[in-house]
């Protein structure tokens, strides 16, 4: 199963970059072990140094195999994300879809050369400590002097701090720094990204006029060093503009390729598109982990069973199997989707770099950024969901810092804000939709979407006038079922978004607040619906082709029915809405229908996460050893631990009853 | 308002503990500081230690007004929970409710009063590293000698190891280890508890043949030690058995007042069942500090507008109200329940004391612990949704440690799981409900509970009847419309369980198998159902109450309405698949008013938060500050961080290209 779901070429990779950090002694480390924010920030840097080492993947393996550097992120972020995000933040300036390589031209050259050769670090500084979602909101400024021709960046106070930004706190010398363009003659032209030197890297010492700093500690994702910058009129040269989408003549004339301002600003931000599509499959990576962790120890704990003295395994129990087992069936259902988003992306990538200007290639991206903008908030989503209920379900032991839910929860959590906000973001996936229902409203259009998303909208009748019909549990099993029923919630949520919108437009509310009034049950659920409709559309497709090998089927069918039958059972409440079910009988068969998949899949649950799971060494989990020796392994790691057996260096302090206020003061 | 919710005597005390701890220079912190977990331990032992001193209250206190121990908890948990923990779990065994005093006798004085004076500290021994809901399966032995008139103590494994026990990892000296009681006629009498010495408190060193260690980090409440101890053999006098429930006689002879050995059990326990009613009320005070930061935060925060250099509070937007106003109603709704529910708690233990043998004594015992049973999920669950909702609706700045929505999720987290998983606790308040409906089918007896929960269930099959009849939004806006729905689901579901029971044994199966496979979509929605209706019902009835002041009543009577509305929204299908709802109609009002109730009470969100929140110094959470200055108190909290500006300690590493692995090894 394993070979099928990765292929060779990946598993290959894969194994090698797992065991090659498994033997490098600088990614060492024990299970739970209390590492200070400072030791933490030294080590990954420390670790992404020792990357640059091993050079895992050339330029070349890329170009020939683009889903290696994914699998390269997966590998990294199952040992620890920082890690990964401190490596790829610094390489991606020069590696597959980053910023200066997109961005800037040429002249740029030896700045991605420096960066290769870890002579420079850097970082990507866009949101500011006042502004995140509203990127065009940006207040650093960087106006044209044609004297010295040099931009002068400046913060004008510290609201517009660059905040938040990766790499920034202790170790880049070098950002991309997003400023509102000003030209000599006082016109702003908007957002654009410059180089800015920030440290120098002989002594990590601040450039002059860059009040640089750490923003200290975070939920997680502590080895990586998140900074914030306030610029002082910092100069710098001309040629430091990344000038892809608008640059600025030695005499301070404002050029550009573009000719729609909004086109220009779209471009200039696209390079953060990639980002979505890589952090979907980060949420997928994290489930993974803690999938893993929570289905080989309900397996093997027991508690509780028919007799008194004779305990079942929690698994066993239908309310365990119930909480985890739909997750993972999410994870594999995900995991297909998120590598056919990458694949869909490189292709776009793609078309770019050869500026390919056709129609279908503009399609294509809004397509991508509308699946983008609902996947990363699904995959983030059902990730932190369902390593909650991983945490829950390992009980007590799960609460223990060293079996790492608590740690895969909090490096996961970021995956919910950056790169946009989930709420906020969906409205992108909505605007889409609705734009197709404009479309053929007002101009009876027929819309292919180059990955066909949306093409079934065009029996968007026909579609309306079905309901549920299933009278046998076996046919409810298929997730042909839950695929019929979305196609009718997403026409029925888009149909009632848009007649929400409009009937809020014509109570004579501005366009803003009409669009505000009409995201909660309906633009919002709209785009959930579109993306689960879209992930299962492609998990079924792929479950039930011809190609997938026989003997793997019937158990990937149950995942995919299970997957869509339990995504389908949160909006129960919209298909008896909207008549699409009525009745007590077809909501029971749904539910009985997860219930016996769910038993049915809950024997080869733990041959699924082996599928899944990283080595035992970079899951670092003693309760989710591959060996499900969980007392004996958790036993060790608990000796193993800091002063365990010791008494506190503050005996004294306990036996003194009497402590004065100067004693107690000095222990502070 | 505040003066009305909580009472001048309480407001008055919380004050004086609040300002208390801010003139403490002990109490002294930083947002955000990132200290070790040792030092986490040493400060929170100090803390602990400062309490005593303070002695916030007595005895004689609490015999007055019961709730001030609440109020205490209350107070020093929203400093942090780990204090908190650390001096209610000592000097619970002398106060109200304890488990010493509770379970043992005169003999065990002279432990109360040095645990009183901090010469001995406590903790509490229960689970063991293979068994924790399944209390009845602990391993751990007692062997009585009658020749030296001593109990042994010993833990046949590592497995048995006494697991999670607060205190135990640094400082207690005593426990009480709960263990399997044998007599010299090999017979074994079940669970009692023993009073074990585990340490000397004059050097804190093990005592011979207790092997005490501590379990490590976890995910949070760090400043709590949890320990284990494995028992080699231990000896302890005769008169160490906490012997309320059952002793032994010199001579080896077993004696107890309880005739069935189940009823002994619960007795055991039931110093378990305070703490409950107790975590119930820890959730909802988290909810109180995640709310204050998020409200405060979204009140200030500005993002996009109407117009381009327009922006307007988040808060504005219809999303962002929805996000949050439900968990303010739900805070208002469960503060109120969990004061109620302390007050029948506090009669029950009068009854306890005063050794009340009546019928009406058992009866209420039986319904607090189903109601507790349920209300601790109820708390923990959606203290966890909405402080993780929090977190995300505050952004990245809700990522950074120092406003501390990630201490406040952590700290929170081990209440879905102590005391009872919240998943296998539910079972208990089904079964209640089961067990009235078992009486009312063949019997045919009325029920009448002491706190009326059940009594609206004599009208089991009028309200199976109702349906939804509302027509006006206006209507729906209050509580008695969820109340009615709730009162109509629990009966519905009730009804289903009981079948879905009865079928599974017709079917064949075995009683426990029988019950295992009723509890997903059945028992345990009885069992939240239930829940969430008596406190509905509760805070309805408050809200609505001519005693509640005039003024107060339509802000009050508001939140009780959303809360209603919009935990019933979950339920849904259940009310759509049972017939109570039918068409798109009921649904679409119900949604309408609880948008229209979060909007109508949105302006009124910073007046509510200010009357749950706790001084600054306390909340210690620079977006959630009460000036509402969101970025001065963040830029000045982020610049008085640990070297901030500083170039990191290893920046000779970072400038030196070329490190040797015996470099690297050397920084590990």
């Amino acid at each position: 199963m394993i070979e099928f779901l990765e292929g060779k070429d990946i598993l290959e990779f894969k194994r090698n970059v797992f065991s090659a950090l498994e033997n490098d002694l600088v990614f060492a480390r024990q299970p739970g072990e209390d590492v200070s924010v400072e030791k933490q920030r030294e080590l990954t840097f420390l670790r992404c140094k020792q990357l640059f080492k091993h050079n895992f993947l050339t330029a070349d393996e890329i170009m020939q195999n683009p889903f290696k550097a994914t699998a390269l992120n997966d590998c990294l972020g199952m040992y620890d994300w920082s890690v990964s995000a401190k490596y790829f933040l610094n390489t991606q300036a020069s590696m597959f879809g980053g910023t200066v390589g997109n961005s800037g031209s040429k002249r740029h050259e030896q700045f991605v050369q420096d960066i290769d050769q870890m002579k420079a670090f850097g970082c990507f500084a866009l949101t500011e400590m006042s502004h995140g979602s509203n990127t065009r909101a940006m207040r650093t400024t960087a106006k044209y002097d044609p004297n010295t021709q040099e931009f002068t960046i400046n913060s004008p106070d510290f609201e517009a701090a660059k905040f938040w930004v990766g790499n920034l706190g202790k170790t880049a010398t070098h950002a991309v720094v997003y400023a509102q363009l000003y030209t000599p003659d006082g016109l702003c032209h908007g957002l654009h990204s410059f180089i800015v030197q920030v440290r120098d890297p002989k002594t990590l010492l601040p450039m002059p006029g860059v009040m640089v700093g750490d923003m200290g500690k975070k939920l997680g994702q502590n080895g990586l060093d998140n900074g914030f910058a306030v610029f002082y009129n910092v100069r710098i040269p001309r040629e430091n503009l990344l000038n892809k989408t608008g640059d600025v003549t030695p005499e301070g004339h404002y050029v550009t390729p573009f000719k729609d301002p909004n086109k220009r600003f779209g471009a200039s931000l696209g390079a953060l598109s990639g980002g979505r599509v890589s952090i979907t499959r980060m949420g997928v990576t994290n489930l993974k982990l803690a999938m893993t962790i929570a289905v080989r120890y309900s397996a093997t704990r027991r508690q509780f069973g028919p007799k008194d003295n004779e305990e079942i395994p929690v698994l066993e129990y239908q309310m365990q199997q119930w909480r985890l087992i739909p997750y993972l069936a999410a994870v594999l259902a995900l995991d297909h989707f998120s590598k056919t988003l990458f694949v869909n992306f490189v292709e776009f990538q793609i078309g770019l770099m050869m500026k390919d200007k056709s129609e279908r290639q503009s399609e294509l991206g809004r397509e991508i950024h509308a699946i983008s903008c609902a996947s990363k908030p699904l995959g983030s989503w059902t990730a932190q969901r369902g390593i909650q209920e991983c945490r829950e379900a390992c009980g007590g032991h799960g609460y223990l810092a060293m079996n790492r839910l608590g740690d895969i929860r909090n490096d996961n959590d970021p995956n919910c804000t950056y790169e946009g906000d989930n709420n906020v973001l969906l409205q992108q996936t909505s605007n889409y939709l609705l734009s197709w229902m404009n479309a053929k409203h007002q101009d009876n259009v027929t819309v292919e979407s180059p990955l066909g998303s949306v093409n079934f909208l065009e029996d968007f009748n026909s579609i309306l006038g079905s309901t549920f019909t299933v009278t046998r549990e076996e046919e409810c099993m298929d997730s042909s079922v839950p695929l019929a029923a979305y196609k009718w919630l997403v026409c029925f949520l888009l149909r009632e978004s848009y007649q929400k919108l409009n009937q809020e437009k014509a109570s004579g509310k501005p366009d803003f607040e009409a669009r505000n009034n009409s995201q909660v049950y309906y633009c919002r659920s709209l785009a959930i619906t579109f993306i689960e409709h879209t992930v299962l559309q492609r998990f079924h497709d792929y479950t039930h082709d011809s190609d997938t090998p026989a003997s793997l089927q019937p158990v990937l069918k149950r995942l995919s029915g299970l997957y869509g039958l339990w995504t389908l059972s949160t909006h129960m409440d919209v298909l008896y809405q909207g008549g699409y079910l009525s009745g007590k009988q077809p909501a029971e068969m749904i539910q009985n229908s997860i219930l016996r998949l769910c038993s049915q899949l809950k024997d080869d649950a733990v041959a699924l996460v082996d599928v899944i799971a990283p080595p035992d060494f970079i899951l670092n989990s003693p309760i989710g050893k591959a060996d499900g020796e969980i007392y004996k392994n958790l036993w060790t790691a608990v000796l193993q631990g800091s002063k365990v057996l010791e008494r506190p260096s503050w005996w004294k302090e306990f036996c003194d009853n009497k402590p004065t206020l100067g004693s107690l003061r000095a222990k502070l």
